[in-house]
């Protein structure tokens, strides 16, 4: 049978800002990616999202991102390697710090944004945020873009990692997401997403921009919680992973 | 034998923005209050300095402030306990997911400047930090000011507590340090910083600045790192009390 | 004729996390008082909100608040007068710089939240943001709480003052505003709202939650861009002031 | 008579965290770069660092940097021409804010840090500096690297440049400044670096680290404030350039 995880970005609120339906999505998710105050959240909005998470049954993971409220983590910095693994270590360990106090232990550790796909294509990179992770607590498991470095760090250093996929994103040949922009790089129709979604859990491909196939691992499909209609689209998503036969659970784990 | 654990507080660098005389005070203190990065501090200077409490076989422990780098956490703001709580759990983490990267378990959690003169006056207050500190781990030992509401706090909650108290400052009559500025607020004599010490451990007691009597509680000796002659005032400081024949070693704890 | 200004507090977004619906109440105001990233906004937002107050021929000003983005500059902060200066001439110059390279001057300046609040009840900090606006351009309107500390400083420094009131909030017997929670503190019905606003401008009086009357000088009617229905309550306060014969316009000057 | 600008990036303290010498650099100087509180500096710092270039008859001009304090603004990071234009003219204005109200109106512009490196090789980038400077005063003088971009849109846009150099810094042959870490990218000899100025200043050229000869238009030269010995270094470039006929006054303007 097959599996895979749903997941989202949550806890991306800011204070009285607001940012995407974390009510609306967590009914359907699997794994919750929480921001840790550094590119959004903050430490009353991680406790009450580990909170709305638990109460849905939803598995908690930390979403450190790169020091950039302003620029929501998605501008790139040239961090170093030692830098990369300290801002890791303390956002995974600020946020497991709270999740504690409700009885909650952290189950995995993606990356945003820049941080994110920084790690996806640098090696050093990748191996400082896998450094940063297994200093936390080396039963984490590494969420990364399939494929990417970020795996092969997680792997090599011995921690379980999950490659993750994006059913609403158009990719690139060789395997990356299309930059924004690009025909192709964002799908708009819910119902071509939850197509999507079935097609890369089953066949554990996906069909490039330009035609071709690229073959993909798919322990986890992200899905976006700050996009109209998020909680809509991932009750499609999920409902038709489902009636697929699929089963949506927590992740499985890349190479094992 | 009277026992006293000496502490300062450091790691209060900001990037390239050295801060206090690290260096040079940890050869001589038993327990480091390690800043999280809200009132100063990052996760690099985190990490660097629980590497240098390590080599200096210095127990760490947690220093969390109020989110205000400008103004040091020494400006009091109208928090709520909740907020209290969450700040507090989300520093310890992210200083407990540095320091067990080194392989290093927090032992103490010391509230900073504005945080540490509220937790010892308002309950409430003392009550969130106890709880945000508990939510981390219920192993941590609370410090605080000796005969403090966050004392009290930490015991009723269960939580060993730690009671602090300052050979460098003057005391009024009720047992709060004296307001800098007053006259005898602050000692300007090293030899005078040491007898003092001595005294406070030996007699659990301090001379107010109004001449009065002042009953103390004396498990922890702070020691400032940020003032002109740290490092030699720690020595000395260190140096009388073993040589009046008192262990210097890690804290006793209050009420047991 | 009776004549006053509709202001509106703006610019609240802080990169991706919007706050405030800004293009639905611009065109009903006269004034907009724009956050300088402090409390909220940032630069890419400030020079957009000018742009959109440009375009509607609404007059800006400065809205500058406590460093406290998670709080929103709602926590008192214990600053000293010398410090509400630098930060208030640090803000308005900000926002003039943006303002300036779409030639647009700078009207007004009105402090935002615990600001506002403690800049009405304490003279000292009152002169201190008094000097803080006038070290930018003396020429600047001061807004603030009718009746309050923040007034009586900016008349007595040779500055333009226009006193403020609140139509949706109620007011205590003192002419402060009540604090949110107490029964009256807040209007939910925007026709009443609506009445309340043509009776300040009208009587220059308010009924307070006692039942007492507060004589009020009312220059400015501030209106909510951040509650639901924001653009149709200003909507509905301008249709009711000009349906009275009062011209809405920029702010008349207390005490001239 | 040859003639030459001395100039120090001054400022860089935040709150209290001291940073370089100021008081020791600021009487040998003649413009000021004042930190505008991004990567360093806050408006009590500004504040202060004004009057005491003010005091020294020293030109104030604004030091704008990278939103990366932990980073000191010397981490590059991906920010579009549209955000620097107004990260730009957020800080310049915030500065000259702050300097108005003790009568100092600023003269001249320097991006700092990776923000200075950027706007050097990047067309656009450089563009972007100089419609936010020219945003807030089209007088302004902007410093920019000697045969840089920056000073190619300065010049381009209307605006006054001058061109700086580095005495104490080796160059590579195409004239940018040599990365640190190769040998001679950076001069230890108080003496060298003296004599180096002297004769950038007259001959308007500097062997680069490859024995090549690199061109150089000079019209302000660079002190770092924040290295040890940094006032007597200063001290000994000015009588230095004095002893050689150099009149050290505000800067000549490139290009005119």
């Amino acid at each position: 049978m097959d599996r895979v995880d749903l997941n989202a970005d949550v806890g991306e609120s800011v204070g009285v800002h607001r940012y995407g339906d974390d009510e609306g999505v967590m009914p359907f998710i699997t794994s919750a990616s929480i921001a840790c105050g550094f590119h959004a959240g903050d430490p009353g909005v991680m406790r009450a999202t580990v909170a709305l998470a638990r109460a849905h049954g939803v598995t908690v993971g930390a979403h450190p991102g790169l020091p950039d409220l302003v620029g929501f983590g998605r501008r790139e910095m040239q961090v170093s390697p030692r830098e990369v693994e300290d801002l890791v270590a303390y956002q995974v360990g600020a946020l497991a710090g709270i999740a504690a106090g409700q009885g909650v232990r952290l189950a995995h550790v993606k990356p945003h944004g820049a941080l994110y796909n920084m790690a996806a294509r640098d090696r050093a990179l990748a191996d400082a945020v896998v450094q940063g992770i297994r200093a936390v607590d080396e039963k984490l498991v590494v969420f990364g873009l399939s494929n990417s470095k970020l795996i092969d760090a997680a792997l090599q250093a011995g921690l379980a990692a999950a490659s993750e996929a994006f059913a609403d994103r158009g990719y690139t040949a060789d395997g990356r997401l299309a930059p924004r922009g690009l025909p192709g790089a964002v799908m708009s129709s819910a119902e071509d997403v939850m197509v999507r979604a079935v097609e890369m859990v089953r066949l554990k491909r996906v069909l490039a921009i330009d035609g071709s196939v690229v073959t993909l691992a798919v322990d986890t499909l992200c899905l976006h919680g700050d996009t109209p209609g998020a909680a809509e689209l991932a009750r499609l998503v999920r409902g038709g992973l489902e009636a697929a036969g699929i089963l949506v659970a927590g992740p499985s784990r890349t190479g094992q």
